[in-house]
């Protein structure tokens, strides 16, 4: 052995990744293909793939470089970005992440590779966070009702304009209202949204908002600039005239200012960042949205709620889960799909760590030092614009030219405004040293003030900047939860015990359909701890962000080549947002080509809600093209409407391979009869995990598509987000992806609105994405896609015996997923595909999607990332639980007294004395050897999602229920 | 609110860790406080101190700093280190730990906040996790044994000669070989251990061993200058003259060397640090220790064995867990306690990580950059002093002049022997590129080699630098766990499956007495993982070191400040390495005196193992001095002895406050009772937690102190190691302490031989003492010790009617932690202390410390940590524990057929239909509520420990015991 055979370039590391990522090695490859009866795996690919889009050659990528090799590289480009202190404000602001958060929350597989909480038996963890997130939210807004998160702060008060709209169908006007003194990227937002709402915005003074007809208005709270306006007169008269009110603020402002919901306020949102969430460049963090009682079952996103279990015990889950899209699918006004879950559970434990005298302590300090520094600038006669404020001060009549210079020599961002005054924001990290330097920024070095003495002053004189009127009188976070974890010992378990609850990743196999939960490697993860990554403000200086500007572009190159088109946006923080982005810019296009009066969007009939809700958000007709028996796009019916519609025809939206699982062979006849009709064609990314490698999206007829970084590429789902859903787009729709207000975007057209509130969306987890692209390499993610495939072919094969596999393709083969169809077996059993996946959850699984894309189904993707150990673990599952089932056929147990109706079991049920069924205690809960090895508990018995829609409750329970335990 | 009413000082956030690390608040403190009866904190410290050792001024220290503060400034000290590119070697090589690892094991509390697995049940993860580390060892080395770890491998070496000894006990000779090119640090402990062990050692090269009289031989293999030469003759002769063999070798270089046991080893040591460890500029890192079965009862430290549970399953647990210092005492010729858990887990989790397969791949590469290295050297003349290698070169004939200004250049060490030779170690992190910079800095920049062309040349010749003889043939890692988890998403399952079954301080308190399980704050954790401290070499050129020196002089300059010693030594890499070097200095100080004759150390009879056998190292004489009654030392006998030893006492080991729980109210009087009789006063720091801030050791009357760092001063248990044991001295003994070859210590006798391998023992954990002083202050530790304090009387306070305290002092009160007497109860019920502690598993608890001081009691240590919450839950189930021991007392239960003697409960209790107990299953595994909300499971039923040490196995299981599960 010492004589190894191997060369040099077959001993270097380089391609270590690959087996890392990969589950299956040779050997389970080889078994795998030799189920299917196939001698090697181009063999399925060929069988798989229609011949006319397979890409002929390497995707032009660099060669796989190891994991060290890559964060080295990766660290070099951090290195060029500078992390000066910033005081730009705007929405974004330096905060401390508690180091036991960072560690056992955001660096922690346990919270980051866990799904959105549908299935909330095992998931009452993080939805507990998220409750908390709620609370807070209500708490300090003074609303009753929040929800768990949303995008961003502009896109909330896009949300928030929405639904004003929604809520007051009685105005007869289009124009709704924004104070000029909103955030500008909040405002940029808006525009956009407006335009394809058919709304006009009225930008004017908040003091003039009664001088306007409209049927909603936005005002911000403390204004951009800093001031801290008494809101509660012209909220009330907007009250009066009808107008749907919506406040935009800062959660931090609020421990001290009056709360909104006590000003008036129909709607209140703003971010959550700097309760602990790194800047980041833009992104992700949560943001918030809160609402009155009369708006309660109208919330965009998420909203968890308390119900109750089979068992009567408390239980959480999202409530009112049928979202809008999928209600009303293209009369949708909102499209939202994801949240911001683990940055809403890091800003609801920020404030659990804090509690209420901590936030007080961090607030009441930042408060102090801008009195501070307001009064020393008074003594030295600047000029404050407003006489109020928080934590931001607006400056006119300095020397931009002379504090720049200065500024820069210390390492510090102000603000600077068109209009010559500047700005400065202090936040939680801000010190009485930070303050005296600011003094010299400022005044420069001769100003001969003492934060010392000032402070005296201020004290003594009991200064503030908080009008009386807008100050706070009401406590907030006065449950026990917010008081039980102050020590980081009790926060540590507190953590981990959430954790615990939770099944993610860490534990077993998530086969959702759809939603490609591959392996979030750890070498991906570490860089966005990085503080050359974390602590960048989204508008700092362009030449401090040169290591993010190149990053981007490279990543932008990878995903260029990866999917043929010609440039990447990289601004939608979601997949849905990058959805109606796309459709925007061939709106764009198309006005640009004198058509914008093209407005009928084709969308087959098992696309996804979001998509039809998407086009009618970018102001589309929605046309359903019919789908075959095989689940196929009738291209005859496609062929037919596209030819009726010709003259007003602008897109279709295409899933590919299909929601159904299947390569379509037709996909490219079907761009081409777009085209020829005058149509552009969005290709809906969710399925590109089976196309990286094999076929390009802008090779077959795609005009753009949008990619979900959080599927394909390995941004983990943390929960329920963050995810990011940049859109490639060919050349000639380049001009009209989004700009964005303050990083004006190069080659995009500057009349081209922004969709997100920062230039480049959730900046700091694209590091991830270029990091599993580097590791990986053109080679490695083409053998991921082809082993993505097989995982699923031999899932397909396994089980088709015992669950009929509904979709396959021409050869007989699936795509990277394939449908199981439970629907005779219901009909034979009266068990649901629910019980099926409730039951999984006892053999250690999570379920794989329910019923979509077709009712009465269960949709499997295993992924690359899965062994065959694992994938056999799950199909000898499936077929035990088939065999469950069919006792339940012959009637040897009761419908409703077997394993898989009374599925999950839980401790609870283990621990009675009374067992009363007709299976064992071991058959219930260990089903396997796997599980007696290794048990994972689901810790509610099946939630009654009914129960808890019909009792909203969506806060902290009261103190009593805390007495022992939890 | 906005006008808060308190200053800028009481709103800057330097106080916030205080309120982090200590468990119990204000209102928690008042609680407990009128529990006691007492007005304040101080009534209790004066109740509880003696007066007249009382500090009566604040510590002399900073104020505390926040975390993010401390950090900031650590990073500082931190960026002053140069991170060269180490080709040093000598036992110490840059290594990539794989990022699963380091983030899911190394910077995991669930890992790391685990204490010593003596609780079997609840420790199945990090003992499995620690087999497959002897599997690693004992495959590598080819040796049917091998323990769990040692401190470093000098260390490990110095017990391998003690235990040559031990093992041929018929040998006439106290004579022990050592091989010339044994590494530097390696002789230098063997020449400070054999000089107490009166052992005298022959240095000599390898070949002449069989020239030479002595009972045993250390052999390095590859030597230390990188010569690979075939061991098996000299051997085999040493065999023959009945000469103990031991063999130190690397790990790495095994995987294509024949393996020592092949050779005729009888022992075998070295350290696993390149498997994954970061060489942290010294340490930890875990050495291995392996022998023959004749050897297999009497290896040091620890060996994990397989066992069986009460159901008859397969069960792991420490084997022969009583350690030689137990059972000798003071004629134990070792004192080894803890090990290197975390880092020996980490090794074999690095092996099942690669497999053999990957091993190979990284070993070969590196012989053939070595090969390649070596070729280009010799085609320009260069002359390599050995003709063999694995992957160090050494070179003769190059200017070192030239060589060091290039390579500084180049930001690269190598290694200058003082002979004028040149050595280069290569390792896993060198690339073909590398070798190609050191061609650039040993050639100059005009060589004209290709390291291409050579790998060509080299590869086309079968060119090797291992000779045939010394080329491996035999496998290694064939078990199923090094196959089964070579994916990353497999290795993370596995991780935090093995994490899941243990408990960790990130479940619930772990109140052991004497151990001092406190917070491990995350920001004292998040310093070992920087690049400046982790990939330090510790024999890198001292201008490249300078924040650690920094770093090491201020903890230095603050534990001097606490103790009231003089000078700190930071070698001794355990508290029984700090023992055994304090006393080492008192004997050298004696000497140095005349006073040399001097070896009787009196050691009362409440003392740890540890005590006397460190004192049997040194060389001493043990005489016991009684306890009195109440468990304090009986001054008569103390002085009794001290007067009739007087002139040949050296010296007093005292623990304080004592083993008993109790600040002895003698203690000054103790010290000076030795002291007038001509001894030195060695003053255990086991309990120091109960000191800090309140007394000092250097002012009653303490020479010399070790201090666990990993107790009092926040390194983690790591599941049983690491720890850090350095020694406060006075004045007279600074001269004494440990020195160390490499680099010398300022202010330490030239002649004074190291005790651990690395001069700052493992200096990469130092930081966590560091950050936690300095966020804590002096004000915050006193306030953490008397809060210990004050835990601990509430503790005894709350159970005192329920189990007698042993001892209290003079005024009722205890120290920090407390003596629960239940012999009474086993003579009246039959339940012993460890059904009582298998009981509290059931509760969620670890269990406190079992019969140690006193036989048949439980000793208790909450530590400040604990918040009163906690601490009443772990009370209540004390109690109720009570009643149930009550209701065997009574006989409503049987005394075989209760849910103490049935302890702990499993799921697989729970599982079986049969339940059959005379209690319900609820009360069984879920006694209170705090259990049905959130179970920790102990994954096996009572471990048989006298099958395991009667049936010794201590390797991973055969591959039929993984067909399923675990």
């Amino acid at each position: 052995m010492a004589n190894d055979n191997r060369s040099l370039a077959e001993l270097a590391n380089h391609d270590d990744f690959l087996t890392r990522h990969n589950g299956p090695d040779e050997d389970d490859v080889q078994h795998m293909l030799a189920t299917l009866g196939l001698p090697d795996i181009e063999s399925l690919m060929l069988k798989t793939l229609p011949s006319d889009i397979r890409l002929e050659r390497p995707l032009s990528l660099e060669e796989p470089r190891g994991e060290a090799e890559a964060l080295t590289y990766l660290k070099q480009l951090a290195r060029q970005n500078k992390t000066f202190k910033n005081y730009i404000g705007q929405g974004y602001y330096p905060t401390h992440l508690p180091a036991v958060i960072q560690r056992n929350v955001l660096e922690n597989p346990g919270w980051y590779t866990a799904y959105t909480p549908y299935q909330p038996e095992i998931a009452q963890g993080r939805l507990e966070g998220l409750l908390n997130f709620q609370q807070v939210v209500m708490d300090l807004t003074g609303m009753p009702i929040a929800n768990a998160s949303l995008l961003d702060e502009a896109t909330a008060a896009a949300e928030a304009m929405a639904l004003c709209r929604r809520a007051n169908k009685k105005a007869k006007t289009e124009r709704f209202f924004v104070a000029d003194d909103v955030l500008p990227q909040t405002l940029d937002v808006l525009r956009t949204r407006a335009a394809y709402f058919g709304f006009e915005l009225i930008v004017a003074p908040a003091e003039t908002l009664a001088d306007h007809e409209v049927f909603g208005a936005l005002l911000q709270y403390p204004g951009a600039t800093g001031e801290v306006r008494d809101l509660a007169e012209q909220l009330e008269a907007a009250r009066q005239r009808r107008i749907m009110t919506c406040v935009a603020t800062d959660l931090m402002s609020l421990v001290l200012l009056k709360e909104p919901g006590a000003l008036g306020a129909d709607i209140v949102v703003g971010s959550s960042q700097r309760f602990g969430v790194p800047m980041g460049y833009g992104g992700p963090h949560a943001a918030f949205f809160a609402a009155s009682d009369a708006l309660k079952r109208s919330l965009p996103g998420r909203i968890i709620g308390v119900s109750k279990d089979s068992r009567g015990q408390r239980a959480l889950r999202m409530a009112m889960q049928t979202r809008e899209q999928h209600i009303r699918r293209e009369k949708a006004t909102s499209n939202i799909c994801t949240a911001q879950a683990l940055l809403a559970n890091i800003a609801g434990f920020y404030a659990v760590y804090h509690g209420a005298e901590g936030l007080r302590t961090i607030a009441t300090r930042i408060h102090r030092l801008t009195t501070i520094l307001a009064e020393g600038l008074k003594r030295h006669g600047v000029t404050l614009v407003h006489d109020s404020w928080f934590d931001t001060l607006t400056l006119a009549g300095l020397d931009h030219g002379q504090v720049h210079g200065r500024s820069m020599a210390h390492e510090i961002n102000l603000r600077y405004d068109t209009n010559g005054h500047i700005g400065i924001s202090l936040d939680e990290t801000t010190t009485a040293a930070d303050v005296a330097t600011l003094f010299d920024v400022l005044l420069g070095d001769e100003h001969g003030l003492s934060v010392r003495e000032l402070d005296h002053h201020v004290h003594a004189q009991g200064m503030t900047g908080i009008p009386t009127a807008c100050a706070r009188e009401s406590g907030f976070l006065s449950h026990p939860t917010f008081k039980r974890y102050r020590s980081e010992t009790e926060m540590l378990r507190y953590l981990k015990r959430l954790e615990n609850k939770d099944l993610s990743l860490t534990h077993a196999m998530i086969p959702l359909g759809s939603c490609t939960m591959k392996l979030n490697a750890t070498s991906e993860m570490i860089p966005i701890s990085w503080p050359e990554f974390a602590h960048i403000h989204p508008f700092a200086p362009q030449d401090q962000v040169a290591g993010y500007k190149q990053m981007i572009d490279e990543l932008s190159a990878f995903l260029v080549e990866i999917t043929g088109y010609d440039t990447i946006s990289m601004q939608p923080n979601s997949g849905a947002q990058g959805e109606y982005a796309g459709l925007v810019a061939i709106r764009r296009y198309q006005k640009s080509q004198g058509q914008g009066h093209r407005d009928i969007c084709l969308i087959p009939s098992s696309a996804h809600g979001t998509n039809p809700a998407s086009a009618a958000m970018a102001q589309m007709k929605v046309v359903v093209v019919e789908c075959d028996n095989d689940g196929n796009i009738d291209i005859d019916d496609l062929r037919s409407k596209a030819d009726k519609h010709r003259d007003a025809l602008s897109a279709i939206m295409l899933t590919y391979p299909s929601t159904h699982g299947v390569f379509e062979e037709s996909i490219s006849e079907a761009c081409r009869i777009v085209h020829d009709n005058g149509g552009q064609v969005y290709i809906d990314g969710a399925n590109m995990n089976a196309q990286v490698g094999l076929c390009r999206p802008g090779d077959f007829g795609g005009d753009v598509s949008h990619l979900n970084l959080h599927k394909t590429f390995c941004i983990p789902h943390g929960g329920g987000g963050p995810g990011m859903g940049p859109i490639g787009v060919k050349a000639h729709l380049a001009a009209f992806v989004p700009n964005h207000v303050i990083t004006p975007l190069p080659g995009v057209d500057t009349a081209s609105g922004a969709v997100s509130a920062a230039a480049y969306g959730s900046a700091s987890i694209l590091p991830i994405s270029w990091a599993y692209i580097k590791m990986m390499g053109g080679r490695g993610m083409k053998r991921a896609t082809e082993l993505a495939i097989l995982n699923a072919n031999y899932i397909a094969k396994r089980l088709e015996a015992h669950y009929p596999v509904l979709y396959k393709g021409r050869n007989g083969t699936v795509a990277h997923e394939c449908i199981l169809d439970v629907r005779s077996l219901k009909t034979a059993s009266g068990i649901s595909e629910e019980d099926i996946a409730k039951r999984l959850m006892d053999y250690g699984f999570h379920a794989p999607t329910m019923s979509f894309p077709v009712a009465g189904t269960l949709m499997v993707e295993p992924t690359e990332s899965e062994s065959r150990y694992e994938i056999d673990r799950f199909c000898d599952a499936m077929i035990a639980i088939r065999d469950e089932i069919r006792r339940v056929e012959t009637g040897e147990w009761p419908a409703d007294n077997n394993p898989l109706s009374m599925a999950p079991h839980t401790q609870a049920d283990l621990m009675a004395d009374d067992w009363g069924r007709p299976y064992s205690r071991e058959l219930g809960a260990f089903p396997t050897e796997a599980t007696k090895a290794a048990k994972y508990w689901p810790t509610v018995n099946r939630v009654d999602n009914v129960h808890g829609d019909r009792n909203l409750i969506c806060s902290c329970p009261p103190i009593e229920a805390y007495r022992d335990g939890d």
